[in-house]
């Protein structure tokens, strides 16, 4: 498999070519961004924790019955994915009240939810990635009404898989974003990445964040969070300091 | 019937008790607001504007299958309808594209919709009355499944009622807000207004803004266009300049 030229970058990661139209290359970046990349930095070590997180929780839920595009990781920034047409939508699961959904809504965060939900946002940062209703994602003809359902009962699926695998490693699962993406013969594929950049991640006991949140407040040290999960999940921790 | 002590001041009306517990006295105030409160005057004919327009509204439309909380007008600015507990949530249904789904998703004003859609707000000042979808409604208690089935319903009902009865006066009925609330019985009932303030209403030949809008975005004189709307119903117009 060789590398070609490149397709894409975007925030976090670069996305090129191989010589199979069918698989592309990513590559997980050093930055990390929030608040609509507003605040930004360049952070030694996440691109290679986000893609050692991301590899090992695909391959993980992969075992557990979601497939995905995930093939396999090729380097410490590196992975193969099956090349999808992204579905610009944000699909977000919430098992706790936190961030935007406390914010917005005026649930403490914490707060457990009666059951997990299921938000859509625009993905368009133009826009600002505004949340959408049902309505919404059909008049803007972003997907259809059966696809939307699938998108819902797809990210169900992985916030029961991901929830019991966190659970395990004594992690809350708080919320997490997911995006999908359609192959060649239509067909909708887990896409992009699990990682605490795209999860809300607290301890169990102590509820210390180990997510994007630590970047985001102020609230210390990204890869010393970040390597925790990772540590925990199983992964090879390297110690870059 | 006795106009009794004040239960409850809002931004636009006042409500009073009367002597039968199932009914309340409401005056239309000559306050204009928008932005949450943000932009404010106090406009002199605009409690009479919109109480007539209002009373008119829920008479023809009573006429044409749609009940409301609406008994009868009382005074110029003054109506009486039935007591009823105001579900906390903005029931909004757009035909055309403008204002803050316009703006936040990027469609631009004046394009019709592929077909009417229903939209809720949470009727929370200190919020800012946030977009929220049917799984927020839930968690958030505000309604059940149900309900909101019959909120939407309904609004889709008043719709096409109302953009029938529109139409015929040579306005465009762009979008509406309503509100519903519970009788002593827990049926659902149309309550709060139907006037210029909660509706966007535009000229079918000229375009010209017969709305809030005209204070919103300082578009001209807003008793002139409430008293087209007016005079359009076949109501009485009073100059009171």
């Amino acid at each position: 498999m060789e590398k070609g030229t490149l397709l894409y970058e975007g925030k976090a990661k670069k996305v090129y070519q191989t010589n199979n139209d069918d698989i592309v290359w990513v590559e997980y970046k050093d930055s990390a961004t929030a608040f609509n990349g507003e605040k930004k930095a360049s952070i030694a070590g996440k691109g290679r924790l986000n893609n050692e997180i991301t590899s090992l929780l695909f391959s993980k839920i992969q075992a557990l019955g979601i497939d995905s595009h995930f093939i396999k990781k090729v380097s410490e920034t590196e992975q193969l994915v099956k090349k999808v047409e992204i579905i610009p939508l944000e699909t977000v699961v919430r098992n706790l009240s936190a961030g935007s959904f406390a914010k917005r809504l005026g649930v403490e965060e914490g707060t457990k939810l009666a059951r997990p939900i299921v938000e859509f946002y625009y993905k368009d940062d133009a826009l600002g990635d505004p949340l959408l209703t049902e309505d919404h994602i059909e008049i803007l003809q972003l997907a259809n009404i059966d696809e939307v359902a699938i998108l819902k009962e797809k990210a169900l699926q992985v916030n029961t898989v991901l929830s019991g695998l966190f659970k395990e490693l004594g992690i809350r699962l708080v919320d997490f974003k997911l995006e999908f993406g359609k192959d060649e013969n239509g067909n909708i594929l887990l896409a992009d990445e699990i990682s605490p950049d795209t999860c809300r991640l607290w301890d169990d006991k102590t509820n210390e964040k180990l997510d994007k949140d630590v970047f985001r407040r102020d609230l210390g040290n990204l890869t010393d969070a970040y390597e925790t999960i990772l540590a925990r999940l199983g992964g090879q921790s390297v110690c870059i300091k």
